[in-house]
């Protein structure tokens, strides 16, 4: 049943295989870096033929394992250059799982320059004309395909910037009520999809089963386990659930971390206008929902849906990152403006963390002024419309930088960093510097110990113990990215050793193999090796392993601090 | 006499210091790249404070060897991000060096983000304000500065492109007759100047000499050598005189390589109207003229002076390089259009190669049409005025490939190749991709050997010989760009040992000290590798060492060539 799809959008030809020698057995991130790693010419062009774009289910999605709908999204990066795995929830990972479907590898680029859209059923695959698809933003894109595929699908999609193949542009994934807000966001794969060619792809599992298990009794003691583990954790059963993301706004700012004005401060003034408690207030208040699941067995709900000032729809619950990259770092600090900010990138298709640190670029040349929140929303229109500057906005901050003659930018081997400043935070400037990924907080979240207390405490302002903490959090993720679960499920995992030891007993249950916790920690670093040599064959050095000068000379308020990781401790990174 | 001259344009502060240890007895490129290599952090961003840009005239420069007027420009790159240098003739090499300069290092950014203007004159230096000549255009800001300072001034100033630190923006030097048409165009120093805040730099030699030679009879007998044998060669005695250097348009295209369209074809059907010789006819019929030196001393006067159709002075002759860039490369066959865009990047200060290859992508990209030349002369004129097309434009092929999603896009190190396609000349392809500048065809021009029967006769279609040919062509220029000489003395030296002879007895004549054959192949080297040494602290490795994938699997017509030039073979360049 389990199978790898290719969809050649050359020759319009569909062939399946059995994931077989190096693919076997596994998911998520570390199926789709093996077969980026594996297929992909490391110098090719991101946007020729060459590049692949894989996607696949973690190897738990789709089974009862709490928070198991992670959908694993690869290619080589056209704002990175460097392999790219970039993850997002929604439905479309379980919907995958359903249907069989190991991986789905997207090749070539179409010949005569059409947009197709994939359809995908328990009867196959195919690919379809995207007739009056052109251009559409995503909201309406997915209206569109479910008045001609029925109500029940979940979609993949590209928005106008896919199309327009801008480096920031993301991959949407539908949530239950069908909304494109969960999106692939980092390094422009987005764009990668628009390459070839393929507008959406529709996922109708109906008539089909949860894939099946080795064990059924046996994962559902451990998915039992699980869940109650993390209902029990601070941060997955209350924090995370009661605020949101966003809940990190207020933390990150009282420890001076909170980037903003394109990192010029660590803290923002107007933190309490937009942080976590105040959206909750907004949204209860508003008849919004304040608690949401992105996918059916999220235990979590960290997610939610805001409502206007007339207690209409307007988008999901901006997460954290969106909320800084929209507001402290551009100096905004009004909730409305920012969700309608969420609401554009959605709908444009991309990725809030490029386009907010873009934006910061754009305000530090004084195109607009730190701020200004309608100057900020035209600019995104912009990227909409694909103007000369939306299009320079829409590839994101380095490209602005450059086109505007910015020396202070923001990003790590070509993408935007997060919200967290690393000049105080620094295990997740150790991250940024050297993640296979450029700049990502995902890729070894280092605030659990620098500043949530959460596995151990590590000082963040002081440089000691930040590369080992961010080399085990790098491995840890690899691993668990592999797993379709989600990397909030990490808080509780870092805490709780229970909680490790269930996810391994849920991958043996449902496998059928021998998973350990030393297996677990195997397969982390081997996916790390295996992206590296691919960055490693593409050109990638240590010395892109480091973070732009200005924030080793810098000193950030109010802490003063620079990032001072010695550049030889950043090289041990991947001594493992 | 003979001293570096440091300008701080942060505290403004301005010191002089012997050329001394690693500086001692250096000129031109040699000099410059050991400045940038010894004092600028390899990983620092080019438009930061920590670069610096270095002007260098060339060991020979103001003496009475022939065509000796180069001048050296060096920094840190910000369209390449590798060391930089890019020279260019006009008057001030031969100013710097009567004013005792060795070297110019303009350091810093300034404080208080004001431009300013340079004065150096034989009483001293001194930085003066920039009143009224914010975002002037070259040719009004040379009027504006003799009004200031004199008609007997020279100049080195950068345009609208500079200030707004523009990748693809060029330091632009004034000819004898003051017009701003000479320029060091590549790697976008234009930028770094701009970062500096420094907009134009004046030269006043009143009463100055030339500088002291140790041996002055022998350097006169030397340089009459020298010049008699240049007079002899049929290219720079005949060839270059009588149709400049756009006599190779119908070489070029006759041999297949000449890139056309985007590199999408190797000949272009409408050589005929933009060839040299067209250009000569159409020049003496308007009462131009068709022969013109850049500098006093120049014997191969291959510049020359272009009248409108009313026969009024529009620009000087466009070169090949800018021909082939505005012309073939974007399907436009009409010189008068090439020649108004000639004007309009000496006017905004920007490198013609990367303008024309940015506006061929564009084309590519269906921005405006192949061929259409009003479409390509406004998207000049947007350059100029800062729009962000215009940035877009400005920065170059790379961020044109970026906004717009094209894969095919003709850079090496972010640089775009020149006039000769890498499929049909693979000599220059080697150069391209192995040169420590990115695509430079004047870094070791195989197109002697490949083409011109010039030092030898290597197939240009064939493998074969290439790295060799590329090596020691990149050998020698690297020497010769260090003394001042103009490139084009290559083409004699190429053919007769005599004459390297005499540039050896010139410099040793000049200096007082020996100078043989092997020296000079001696100092090449030591700059090419002080340059590459820089290139690899800044994270450049051998896979930065290549072409475009696209040269590799896209068979260039008429010869259906591909770049096959292994990757190990472009491994051995510097092997040395």
């Amino acid at each position: 049943m389990a199978r790898i799809l290719r969809i050649n959008m050359n020759d319009l030809s569909i062939t399946e295989e059995k994931p077989r020698g190096k693919y076997a057995g596994l998911g998520g991130r570390a199926l789709t870096s093996a077969v980026v790693a594996a297929e992909v010419p490391a110098t090719c062009h991101p946007l020729s033929a060459e590049n692949k774009l894989v996607f696949a289910p973690g190897v738990l999605s789709g089974t009862t394992a709490a928070c198991s709908g992670r959908l694993s999204i690869g290619a080589k990066s056209p704002l990175t250059g460097t392999i790219k795995e970039s993850n997002a929830g929604g439905m479309a990972a379980q919907a995958m799982a359903r249907l069989g479907i190991t991986a789905l590898v997207v090749e070539g680029v179409p010949a005569d320059g059409k947009q197709r859209v994939l359809k995908l059923t328990p009867g196959g695959a195919k690919l379809l004309p995207a007739t009056g698809l052109k251009r559409r933003m995503n909201y309406a894109l997915c209206d569109k395909l479910r008045q001609k595929h029925g109500d029940k699908i979940s979609i993949l999609c590209i928005g106008p910037a896919g199309e327009m193949k801008l480096l920031g542009a993301s991959v949407a994934v539908t949530d239950p009520e069908g909304r494109p807000t969960r999106h692939a966001g980092r390094g422009g794969l987005g764009a990668v999809m628009g390459s070839k060619g393929l507008k959406a792809i529709v996922l109708d599992t109906a008539g089909t089963e949860r894939p099946t298990s080795a064990k059924p009794r046996a994962l559902k003691k451990a998915a039992a386990a699980f869940a109650k583990l993390l209902k029990k954790h601070p941060v997955t059963g209350e924090g995370l659930p009661t605020y949101g993301t966003n809940v990190l706004a207020n933390i990150i700012n009282s420890v001076g971390a909170y980037p903003t004005r394109n990192f010029l401060q660590g803290q923002f003034e107007g933190t309490e206008k937009i942080s976590g408690e105040t959206q909750r207030d907004t949204i209860i208040k508003r008849g919004g929902k304040p608690k949401h699941a992105c996918h059916p067995g999220c235990t979590i709900t960290c997610s939610r849906i805001y409502h206007d000032k007339k207690g209409k729809y307007l988008t999901k619950g901006p997460e954290y990152e969106t909320v800084w990259a929209h507001g402290a770092n551009c100096g905004i600090d009004n909730l409305d403006a920012i969700a309608e900010m969420d609401r554009l990138d959605d709908e444009i298709g991309l990725d809030t963390i490029e386009m907010g640190a873009a934006i910061g670029v754009a305000m530090e040349a004084g195109v607009i002024k730190f701020g200004d929140a309608k100057g900020a929303i035209r600019l995104l229109k912009e990227v909409g419309k694909g103007t000369p500057l939306g299009r320079i906005i829409g590839c994101g901050a380095k490209v602005v930088g450059e086109t505007f003659g910015v020396a202070r930018v923001p990003v790590v081997k070509g993408q935007a960093m997060p919200a967290y400043d690393p000049r105080a935070a620094k295990g997740i400037g150790v991250t940024y510097a050297t993640s296979t990924m450029g700049a990502d907080h995902t890729a070894g979240y280092s605030i659990t110990a620098n500043v949530l207390g959460v596995g151990g405490n590590v000082d963040a302002l002081k440089a000691k113990g930040q590369v080992e903490l961010s080399r085990n959090l790098q491995i840890a993720t690899a691993a668990l990215d592999s797993t379709g679960l989600c990397l909030f499920v990490a808080f509780c995992v870092l805490d709780e050793p229970k909680a490790l030891q269930a996810i391994c007993d849920m991958l043996a249950a449902h496998t059928g193999k021998k998973f350990t916790t030393n297996e677990f920690a195997a397969l982390g670093k081997k996916v790390l090796r295996t992206e590296r040599a691919f960055n490693k064959r593409a050109g990638f050095t240590k010395l892109d392993d480091r973070l732009p000068d200005f924030f080793k000379t810098e000193a950030l308020p109010p802490h003063d601090a620079v990032f001072d990781v010695p550049d030889k401790e950043l090289d041990k990174v991947f001594n493992f």
